[in-house]
Order: C-alpha cells, then sequence, then structure tokens
C-alpha cells in the first residue's frame, strides 16, 4: 500500500486531534480508504505544543514551518495555525512547492480566495477545506460535489457554535449576555478574546465561503454586512419566546432572484423551525435548491475532534488521489464565478423587524413612535408594552410587517433622537 | 473546456429528472465543475417513455441498452432502470465495456456489492450511487469521504419516505394503515404494489449499503432483519405520544462492542429526539462517530428532483475527472472490508419494548401476562389499561425494561397461545 506522507502545521486544539486521529485510527483508515498515512512531520512554534510529540509516529519536529514545506518527502501540508498571517505565507509556499494543502482557515479563504486558488491551479495542487464552515458537518463537500448541480436559493444557518452556545444559554436559563459569555469562557467555549465571534466576523468569513461554493460570487467575510449578538438582552429572547420565535446568530445567503442578500445578524426564526431546536455549541446548514429542495446539514460546529474529523476527510481525499494516480490533476481547482451575479445592497432587504425601544412611560409615546414609522412606510403588525410605571423606563416591543431596511433605519435614527427614548432602540430581523 | 458523453438507461420518474436537470442547469453546472456535460444518449424500452426527448439535446434515442452501452462516445452509463434485472446486466457490462457507472439501485448494489465492485476495480472505472440511500440527501459521499476517518458507533436513521408518510399521517391524523397507505398511492408517494416499502425491505437494502461504508461488513439487505410497519395500529401512535414517544421506521446499525446489529422495525423514540420531527416524505440519517460526534443529515428521501439532484453529483464527479485526467484510476474503488466485526444475534439484542395486548377484560389477565413475562426475565417499567369492558375486547399496554430479544419473543409466544388473548400482540422496540 502506498504511504502519503503529511506535514502538520500548528497543534493547537485542532492540530493534536489530527495528530491523535492520524495514530489512532490509522490502520482503520488505511482499511477504508486504501491508502496508509504517514505523519512526516509536526511543527509548532510553541516548544510547548510540542511536548509528548511521539517520534516513532512523526520523524521530524520542528519549529520551523519552511523545514516541512521543503521537505521533499512531504506530499500534503496541513495549515491549522489559522489567522491571516504566516497561515498565508505557509500555504502559498507549500502550493508553489507543488505540495497538497488541507486548511480549516475561514479568515484566510474568506480574504484571499483568488489568489489561493489560482495558484493551485498554476501548480496543480488540491486545497482542501472541509473544516473551514460548519467543523465536523460535511457542508464544503456537499455544495461541491453532491449537490453542484443544484440552483441555490438560499444557503443559511447557525455556523458559530460560540454566539449559539451563549444564546441557548441566554433563551433557557435567562442569562445576561455577560454572564453567559463568561460561562462559556470558562467551559473553553468562548476565546479570552471574544471578539471574532461574538461580533458575528467568523460567521461572515465562513458565509463568505459558502456563498462562493453556492452563488459563484467572491465576497471576502470582512465586506459582508455583520451584526453579533452583544446589544440582544435576556428579555429579547423571553419576548421572541412569548410571540413563538427564538433568536439565533444567522449567517445568510438568499437569492431572491432581484440580487443576492449576504448577512450575519442576530433573527428571530419560528420556534417549530428545524434551526430553533439547534441548541448550544451545535451548527447547522439548511440549504435550498431547486433540485435537492430542502436539506439541513447538522452536526459539533467546532471542537477538536469534530474539525479533525473534517480535516482528516480531506487528507484522506488527496492521499486516496496521490495513490491511486501518483501525480493527480485535482478535481475543481477552479473555483468558478458567476459574472451574473448582483448583490443586493443591504438597504434594499424588505422583511419583518423585532423593535425594543426603551421609553419614559408617559402620554403620547407610543404616537410618537407609531407615526415616525407610518411616515417612513413601516407598517406595525403587533404591538406590546406589558409593563406600565408612568415616568419610568420601560420598554416597548413592536414587531412591524415587512420593510425596506433602509426606511426602517431612518425611522429608527429619527426615533432614537426624541426625548422620550432612553436607550438605543434593539432591533432584530425576522425571518418567517 | 472537455466534453463528457452521457448514456441514460430508464426514462421513468428519476430518469426524466436527471435529463431536465442537464439540459436546464447545464451551463451552470459547467461553470461550476469546469466540465460540460453531453447527454449522448437515452434508452428505455416503454417508447411512451422516450416521448418529448429533444434529439437536439441528446442524439440517440433507443429502446436497446446495448446500443447505449457499446458506444464508443459514451464515457458514463446512469442506470435508473431499478430492480436486480436488467439491471445487474446492463451495470456489469458497462463496467466490462470500460465505461463509469452511476445507479440509485439498492436493490442491486445491497444483493451483489463485491460482484460489481471487485469488476469495477478490475477495469479502473467508477460505480458511484449517492442516490442509493437518502434521495438527495448527501449521505453517501459523507460517510465515504468526509466522514471516512470515524470509527462509527451508530448509523441509523428514516430511510424510506413512504413509510414515514404513512406513519406521520397515523400520528397527526389518527388514520389506519390502510387509509393512510391509499393517501399515498393517490398521491404517488406509495407504489401501486407497496410491498417493497411498507415490509421494511427498501430500507434494509439502503442500510445494506451504509453498513458497509461505516462498518466494514457485506450484508445484503435481505439477510437485514426487517420488520415493516403494517401490523401498527393508530392507537399504537396515541399510546407512544402518551408517553413522550413517537413511532418511526428506523434502520439502524449500531455497534455496541459485542458486535454489531443491524436492523430495521417500527421503534418508539423519545417526541424531543431530532429524528421524531421528521415528517412525511423527508428523511435523515443519524451518524455518531468517535470524532465527528452526532451529525444528523436531513432532506428529500426521494422523489424526482432531489434523487436526481445526487445522480447528477456523481455524474459531474466523474465528468471532473475525466476531464481532468483523461483515463483516472478511481479512488475508493474498493470497499474494504472490515474482517473483524462480528454481527449480533437479533436474540442477544437488549433494549426495552412496547408491547400491545390485545385481551378479553376478565379477572387474572395482567397477572397471566406479568407471570410469564416475569418467568422470561421481563421486567414491567409501566402499564396501561385505560378501557375496561368486563368480557370485552380491551387492549392492554406495557412498557419493559430493557429484555432481550429472545426472552422477550419467548414470552410472547407463550403469551400469545394463552385464551383470553384476542390478536397476535404488537411488539414495537423502544430506542432511549
Amino acid at each position: 500500500m502506498r504511504s502519503v506522507n503529511i506535514g502538520l502545521i500548528g497543534l493547537g486544539t485542532i492540530g493534536r486531534g489530527v495528530y491523535d486521529a492520524i495514530i489512532q485510527n490509522g490502520n482503520m483508515i488505511s482499511r477504508r480508504a486504501g491508502v496508509s498515512l504517514s505523519l512526516k512531520g509536526v511543527c509548532d512554534r510553541d516548544p510547548r505544543a510540542l511536548k509528548g510529540i511521539d517520534k516513532r509516529h512523526c520523524p521530524v519536529v520542528t519549529d520551523s514551518a519552511d523545514e516541512l514545506i521543503k521537505d521533499p518527502g512531504i506530499d500534503i501540508i496541513v495549515e491549522l495555525i489559522g489567522g491571516l498571517e504566516p497561515a498565508g505565507d505557509i500555504i502559498l509556499k507549500s502550493i508553489s512547492g507543488g505540495k497538497h494543502v488541507v486548511t480549516a482557515n475561514k479568515a484566510l479563504l474568506s480574504a484571499r480566495w483568488k489568489e489561493i486558488f489560482e495558484a493551485a491551479s498554476r501548480k496543480g495542487v488540491f486545497v482542501k477545506f472541509e473544516a473551514s464552515v460548519g467543523g465536523g458537518i460535511p457542508v464544503i463537500r456537499s455544495l461541491r460535489e453532491s449537490l453542484v448541480a443544484n440552483r441555490f436559493d438560499k444557503i443559511y444557518g447557525i455556523l458559530n457554535g460560540t454566539t449559539n452556545f451563549i444564546l441557548s444559554m441566554m433563551a433557557d436559563k435567562g442569562s445576561s449576555f455577560k454572564d453567559a459569555l463568561k460561562t462559556a469562557q470558562e467551559k473553553g467555549i468562548a476565546e479570552a478574546d471574544p471578539e471574532l465571534d461574538v461580533s458575528g466576523k467568523d460567521a461572515a468569513h465562513k458565509l463568505s465561503i459558502l456563498s462562493l461554493l453556492g452563488f459563484g460570487v467572491d465576497v471576502p467575510g470582512d465586506s459582508i454586512f455583520t451584526e453579533g449578538i452583544t446589544s440582544i438582552g435576556p428579555q429579547d429572547l423571553r419576548n421572541a419566546s412569548r410571540w413563538g420565535y427564538s433568536v439565533k446568530l444567522l449567517a445568510i445567503a438568499r437569492d431572491s432572484g432581484d440580487g443576492l442578500s449576504l448577512r450575519v445578524h442576530p433573527t428571530l426564526i419560528p420556534s417549530r423551525h428545524l434551526l430553533s431546536g439547534v441548541k448550544g455549541e451545535d451548527n447547522a446548514v439548511f440549504v435550498k435548491g431547486d433540485l435537492v429542495g430542502e436539506a439541513l446539514l447538522f452536526g459539533k460546529g467546532a471542537g477538536r475532534k469534530p474539525t479533525a474529523s473534517s480535516v482528516m476527510g480531506d487528507i484522506v481525499e488527496i492521499a486516496g488521489h496521490l495513490a491511486n494516480t501518483g501525480r493527480p490533476s485535482p478535481v475543481f481547482p477552479k473555483l468558478n464565478y458567476d459574472p451574473d451575479k448582483k448583490l443586493k445592497d443591504m438597504e434594499d432587504l424588505n422583511i419583518p423587524f423585532y423593535l425594543r425601544f426603551t421609553v419614559i412611560d408617559k402620554p403620547g409615546v407610543l404616537a410618537g413612535i407609531s407615526s415616525v414609522l407610518s411616515e417612513n412606510k413601516i407598517s406595525i403588525a403587533s404591538v406590546s408594552q406589558e409593563e406600565r410605571k408612568s415616568g419610568k423606563q420601560v420598554p416597548v416591543i413592536i414587531l412591524t410587517h415587512s420593510s425596506r431596511e433602509g426606511d426602517l433605519r431612518k425611522a429608527i435614527q429619527k426615533i432614537d433622537s426624541m426625548d422620550f427614548i432612553k436607550a438605543r432602540t434593539v432591533v432584530i430581523r425576522i425571518e418567517e
């Protein structure tokens, strides 16, 4: 059986998972895939990360990525350090050295698609990235291969486990955002600096990748409209629940015929929707295609083992090609763009909204709010003001009918400048 | 762009879906996959099926499969006639002629795995079968590729849309099996002869395929323990619901360490389980692997377009290889068996049971039943006998604790011979 040699760069959480998987499930993988995986080298800048590496399993242990990239005996470089640099440099050098690449790096891919895949195409090497979206969920391969014949209407889902954990805890236990974040940090679900997750940026990077595969548009993650969950309070989750909704941070790509809308934001979705049942760190991706109809892929969206599962799937696929054909020309090396696909301006989005105003309870407040909404062509579906404390700060909740986002923003800006408004109005979009 | 030529055999429901997809989504597929698909020929024995085929799209229209199999210009034969013969003959002839094969034929694959894949391996051609399990759900590719590094504990799910439609209708509307079947037939969801579906055999064929991929065992579908849904009554769905369960026809492969249990039968599952929410014709597959944890794949399990979606994914994958490498040696041509995997005897299954006895309501009946259960080491978790009509036929429902299947069968056989039992006892297994 041909042996395929792997160089693993980055021995953090996921890197360790991949190391363990190669060593523990290696025999089974060989039997299933007809190819034997051999770990030629591991690299990490931090000597502590290299502790416990068994040289019988892995002859090269180094703090220099170059040592692995330049090793002529290595077939596949697995980049698991994340972030833009030096990951970008490592991947491009590996490609130009003729090595195949497996990565989980959504930030890098979503920022530098074209450069990386054009380089890979020129050199005829694979760049595989199943682990970049949805952890262990096979979403990339499903979109690129199984569902390739579909014209998609929508691809959307819960793509960030940290924020889903926080929102689930706020919904189920009534915790504040701050307390739920603290718990997530204590459990190792949120990082010490949670910005990338709670801001929605991580989900936007992943949506960028799904949008390229599903819709042929190359929109960097950082250019996608993104709203995080920091302004959501437990009262919003309670209010939503009362009206039959749950609140999820959704990443949404929707092609409505008049343009493709890409966005990441907290969203009210009906409680009966399957995504409402996705709790804690789980992720789920819904796709709607003209052939497949609606399909859902659900599973662990992060973590050492699930992410390693996807990295291993990519490694085995490349290894299988190498073992069978020697030097394959990779399938789908190019990511083909759809030149006709237009992006929809966020201002032109037309959906219903949940609005939580913080007002001083005095006569005329509701009239003031509703006249500004009406001036801006926003019609009210329902209003709720449960607490009444004359002269005190109380919430007023309004659900609107479908309205133009641009109009709504104008209205909220005007309302938020009125004297009876005591805090920035919380706006959450609704998807039915 | 290289063009890859397809010969389509069988223009029934799915065949038409594939024909439409190639014609309608062809340009988009070319852009995504970097290869152009060309329909060289279609074949059906029934001239009516060939009506409306546009020769500009498809030059060869024939009732002879051989004409396509022997056409040197055809790269891929798509077999969509189903059943054992002549499908088996068509596939083997295509392989021996050096053609790649795409099929949705679970009955054939589950019966003749070894022969077909050994032939394909010798000739170096692909045999792809994503559409054979779960319609549009990308379960085959996920198991073979994305999740290939996982050691699986369980693969189970709802693999037959017809029976799920019937059970959903019985649960939601209180219909009898007969009425629900009739509705399914009127809607085109069940065939005129529904035997293959309602007996569980269709699900067993699919389970056979999943078991080979996930556990490396080659057990023909017809050798798998299979129980259909014909003895289930609407009262069983009501009773189950009262105890917090729903009833689904599950196909289950579970490796419990002491052996692999393969079985298809109606099953009580907790109402909160995600599979309980899978209604109508939808299918869903749960996998539990040592790396990925629990993952769920959900979608349309049958039908023209969803099944065509999977067939097209396979066609495009092979076409991509052909376009890139000319004559590829297929990846994973062998399906590697696990020689150490032992099958568990159904009699040794140890799970809880739902039992519905039909008894004459008279003193001593419950004592009679429970003493036989007790003699056979079956302990009762709960009993319900709501209707009391002395001297009349009434149901007695018992839920047991985990019991050995062999013991339970012995007990039921004895009980069913007792004079107060008026109908065959309904036994439904429970999965917690």
